[in-house]
């Protein structure tokens, strides 16, 4: 049997295009015991793949030219010669762009399309779900009362904080790029107040006025100049969660921008970047907090669904754009 | 009977001058009750006081305009009107740039100068000391054999600095202005090696030099260039205490640097801004602490001893060309 797959071409320079993707067809070899064949269900796609794209020193190797991308991937087992994966049943792990391929099973998680649907868990019961959860235990700490403010408000895990921050008792503004994302962090997911940066003159003055007492916490997914204006409005003691810099992953020459030394110095302020794999020893905890939340309705999930396994660099390349609202999954036909 | 007094007279645009201090007269009123008559022996000057100078919200009020200056000093008790303060012993506390000045005594800490000299407790065993002990208790959280990176090196603060995490089993490198400056922090501070950013054409390759296991800890005294190139150094968990940032203190404009939310993003690291008053519940742990490693002669103390109350606002001036080698004072006459 034969198999699509999507491997990197070029390393992109700046913004990804299609041309920095190529598609090829491989055999799929006949399956050994212990071996499980995966049919590729949802393909989660992610702002830090734009950093494993680069051939330089990360939290994670990068990508090899000529070899396929991983992503968290849903997948179907199709056939099985290993006992802990039944054939029919669905596995979440980090897996290739192949619409069919060959595992042992190491590192995947069997999960329940009864419980919640299947792509959920590459959203808010998955990695995105789990960022949100641990940034804000770990570095967050809200406090009842807290003013939070979230950049890419309306993406996967940027409504998920929002939604946390809430359930806090915090008071939550975002901030996203078209009034229709505005509209629907307030109404879907319970922030209170929203800016629009794309149609706002002074994104420092709009959020002046969103947060009269000041910034507490300063949920970042974008850095870049939304970021710099946030620095000017924070509190004593404020936390800034560096979650991501969307903002900047596709500049050619190191960003630059307002120092926030002289911000942190004089407010014994903070600003932490993580990875959720930190946490992964603690994963189980945050699953179950997530899924009682989820289970009770507190916790929206808004995606944006693509079809089809060729649109899977595309629908990459359009998070650049802020095309998509919430989590960005491609359902493979 | 008159004293002295110095009072600012212009907010400084940039590096202050002469002309931003007057010089004035003024009369010592007659003791009441409960107040002590004070002689200042030793006054600090201190980088954090050109933000005072500002007139913007920080972690202190800025001082007002035609009033006196205030910062660390130790006095002399000279006539006494209250019970706890023995006339002829020594205080140390916040007081204005008077000769003579009249106090409740409120706030204020009696020192001893025969466990150590007057002016180590507007040093080693003062805020100085305290500001190394906390910020690296509570931010650097020094581990045996981490890689230690301070800049301002020969300062007051960076040497105590150095010198608690050579005593942590640190390796430990300093950055400062001149090869004088270097020859010390090595020779008379125990620094493993030291960095003259003046000369040094590659401020990025000498730190990769110096640092063949990248970056753990970096104390940050100046911020701007310096600083902006530690990001690109900096290992998995890394800490930026940020302590000062001179080098942009006198900038007019907002100083614009490295973004280092990518650096802290895929190093998980935080950079972390602060103030000792933060940890004043625990001012005597830390003076116990030091003072022991003081007694122990394991903690040296350089200090710039200016002689004469005219020369205060020079001092604090020349902080700005680094032309202190460790804690700066004016011993008034």
């Amino acid at each position: 049997m034969k198999s699509n797959v999507i491997k990197l071409k070029n390393r992109p320079e700046a913004k990804p295009t299609n041309d920095d993707f190529e598609f090829a067809e491989e055999q799929v070899a006949d399956l050994k015991e212990g071996e499980i064949l995966l049919k590729s269900i949802y393909v989660s796609v992610d702002p830090y793949l734009r950093g494993r794209m680069r051939d330089q020193k990360s939290y994670v190797e990068p990508f090899k030219l000529d070899e396929p991308i991983t992503s968290s991937i849903v997948a179907e087992v199709i056939e099985s010669k290993n006992d802990s994966f039944k054939k029919g049943s669905h596995v979440h792990g980090m897996l290739a762009w192949k619409q069919y391929q060959i595992s042992t099973g190491k590192d995947l998680q069997t999960v329940d399309g009864a419980k919640a649907p299947l792509s959920a868990y590459l959203g808010v019961l998955g990695l995105t779900g789990l960022t949100a959860y641990f940034g804000l235990e770990e570095i967050g700490k809200l406090k009842e009362g807290e003013t939070v403010v979230v950049s890419g408000a309306a993406g996967a895990v940027g409504s998920t904080v929002g939604q946390i921050a809430k359930l806090k008792g915090c008071n939550v503004v975002g901030i996203a790029g078209t009034d229709e994302k505005i509209d629907m962090i307030k109404s879907d997911f319970g922030f209170d107040a929203g800016i629009n940066y794309e149609t706002t003159d002074n994104i420092k003055k709009a959020l002046a006025d969103a947060c009269p007492n000041g910034i507490d916490v300063y949920w970042d997914n974008v850095g870049g100049e939304i970021s710099d204006a946030v620095f000017f409005l924070i509190n004593q003691k404020a936390r800034i969660v560096n979650c991501g810099a969307i903002a900047v992953y596709n500049d050619t020459e190191i960003p630059k921008g307002v120092s926030p030394q002289p911000f942190l110095i004089k407010n014994s302020a903070l600003m932490q970047g993580f990875i959720v794999s930190n946490y992964q020893d603690r994963f189980q905890e945050g699953i179950s907090q997530l899924a009682q939340w989820f289970g009770k309705g507190k916790l929206k999930h808004e995606e944006t669904i693509v079809e089809g396994f060729d649109n899977i660099p595309q629908a990459f390349i359009d998070l650049f754009d802020g095309k998509n609202k919430g989590k960005m999954v491609v359902k493979v036909d």
